[in-house]
């Protein structure tokens, strides 16, 4: 399959390792908004003013839109969708069914398969909240992220005054977690789910009283939680908080039996190193199973739940059976 | 959907009650090739000899197999699969591949749909196996199974003279899992993986030192493993050991980025009280997709690789954007 990569963040340059781990795929080019000659790529795939896309109609069998979910995706995915295969992972929750409407017009009028909302979560984390609740329907699920790096987090921390930078950590409560496991179907709170850890780099001289109740009592983002914030140096930023850890667990617990008796626990849990990497990872497995609808000219929005796991793999359907069945 | 149960064991037993808990399943019938009069469901659906199957072609949806995979689903499976859609959970591996084709041919000529080897392993188990190795090209799988009754074991104990009875217990090691979950990709020698737990009621005045040796040199079974032999009394076999917990983990580790120095692990883990409900829960998720495969006339054998996850619940493709993507 060959691969457009639109955007070249840090889930462009995933996409583009990706890519190289499967010897089905090819990047065409990189396109991007900036001036290309000051975008390099990692592995030194050609880079292209977005501006030039429509040009590249024949040359790409599935177009990967790695763009921001507040304003880049509700435009670009339509748009793109157009004119190519794509697949966003746009992550919005709440603003999925509009999205799904706009861009499934836009592809269904034009021959296109278009995948939204791919990767973990949205995604993966999705499919398995799928499975389970189809499977006991009579049981409860419960959603953990962590431990891992919040950009949008981190980024609120940057706004406050006196701020140099920060990383907040997005912790899953070991003790909720237990109960979860154990069947007990708690009612967790926010609170009771997820603790903050923030650490933050102050400018010097800095009031670190006033920014870390700024911090605590932050709306939204932190007043409904347990948060710690710890000052460290720019330096100790560096050195143990560049990485984007992430995770998290998808766990349901449900009853079987003629007086439900029988309890039952279906866990998926992922720990990664690289939320980006990941992320990038599982988008050019969902990409491959686009470029296979196209060819069936089964058009319009997807899903990941609109997905046959068989049109992910690489292996032939007789060779899945006689392997991983 | 409207459902037949075809054998009444504990999967059919099983299926009878999965159906319960969902609200688009009934249950047409449970056909057996004992006297009808001498079987007596649970919850009081009418019983049919199995030679009487073919008048109920218009009236079943869908057809579950509940049959054993050693002689049983090689015979039903591609016979019934020419009169209606059909479930059964084949689970021995090597034999899919045949299988699969004997089914295939007699679903298309007649325009059925027939999943075989849908349950959790296969099944469930194989779906994570298939979804974590497309995401993770670059890596490398563990099945573990456990802590939970392993029937065939526990029969190969039962047919040792001066055994009356007897429970196995297939049980993962945890310092095996441990070292699976860090990413070390351990090679793992059988030995090294499971250990098996056997609680043995014997005869009176049976040798219990010739019944522990028997079972501790059996070969395929007990030798190449690390077995524990208990001698317990009736009364404590049932009281403690009357339950079928199953369970079990899928682990996935793999590496990205542009030195391979990002590790992800993903895992996917359940935890049973009761075997054959939880198989025959699933079974029910996935004879929903086949009945819906089959309005869409997508004939043929189909493996759990597939089914589009969308198919297996009740949720509209709305709702499920909404409420779980």
């Amino acid at each position: 399959m060959r691969i457009g990569i639109y955007g070249y963040g840090n889930l462009g340059r995933g996409v583009e390792l990706a890519a190289g781990q499967n010897p089905d795929a090819e990047i065409v080019a990189v396109f991007t908004r900036r001036d290309p000659q000051s975008v390099k790529t990692l592995t030194g795939c050609s880079v292209v003013s977005s501006s030039d896309i429509l040009s590249y109609k024949d040359k790409i069998d599935v177009l990967i839109i790695c763009g921001g979910s507040a304003t880049d995706l509700p435009e670009m995915t339509p748009y793109l969708a157009g004119h190519f295969n794509v697949v966003d992972s746009f992550d919005t929750h709440a603003k999925i069914p509009n999205h799904f409407e706009n861009v499934d017009k836009a592809s269904k009028m034009n021959d296109k398969v278009a995948l939204i909302s791919a990767g973990w979560d949205p995604g993966m984390f999705s499919l398995n909240r799928l499975y389970a609740s189809a499977i006991l329907p009579e049981g409860r699920d419960y959603t953990f992220w962590g431990r891992g790096v919040s950009q949008g987090h981190s980024d609120a921390i940057r706004r406050i005054k006196g701020v140099r930078d920060a990383r907040q950590y997005t912790v899953p409560c070991e003790s909720a977690l237990r109960l979860v496991r154990e069947g007990k179907n708690p009612e967790l709170t926010t609170r009771e789910k997820h603790t903050r850890e923030c650490f933050v780099v102050a400018e010097e001289g800095a009031d670190l009283e006033r920014i870390e109740n700024e911090i605590k009592t932050m709306p939204d983002y932190f007043s409904d939680y347990d948060t710690t914030v710890t000052f460290i140096s720019e330096e100790e930023l560096k050195k143990n908080h560049s990485g984007l850890p992430h995770g998290g667990f998808v766990i349901r617990t449900g009853k079987t039996g003629i007086n439900k008796e029988h309890s039952h626990v279906i866990e998926y849990r992922l720990q990664l190193d690289s939320n980006p990497e990941f992320t990038a990872s599982a988008i050019v497995a969902f990409a491959r199973a686009v470029v296979r609808m196209a060819v069936r000219k089964n058009f319009g929005c997807k899903t990941v739940f609109d997905i046959a796991p068989s049109d992910m793999s690489p292996l032939s359907p007789d060779e899945l059976r006689r392997t991983l069945l």
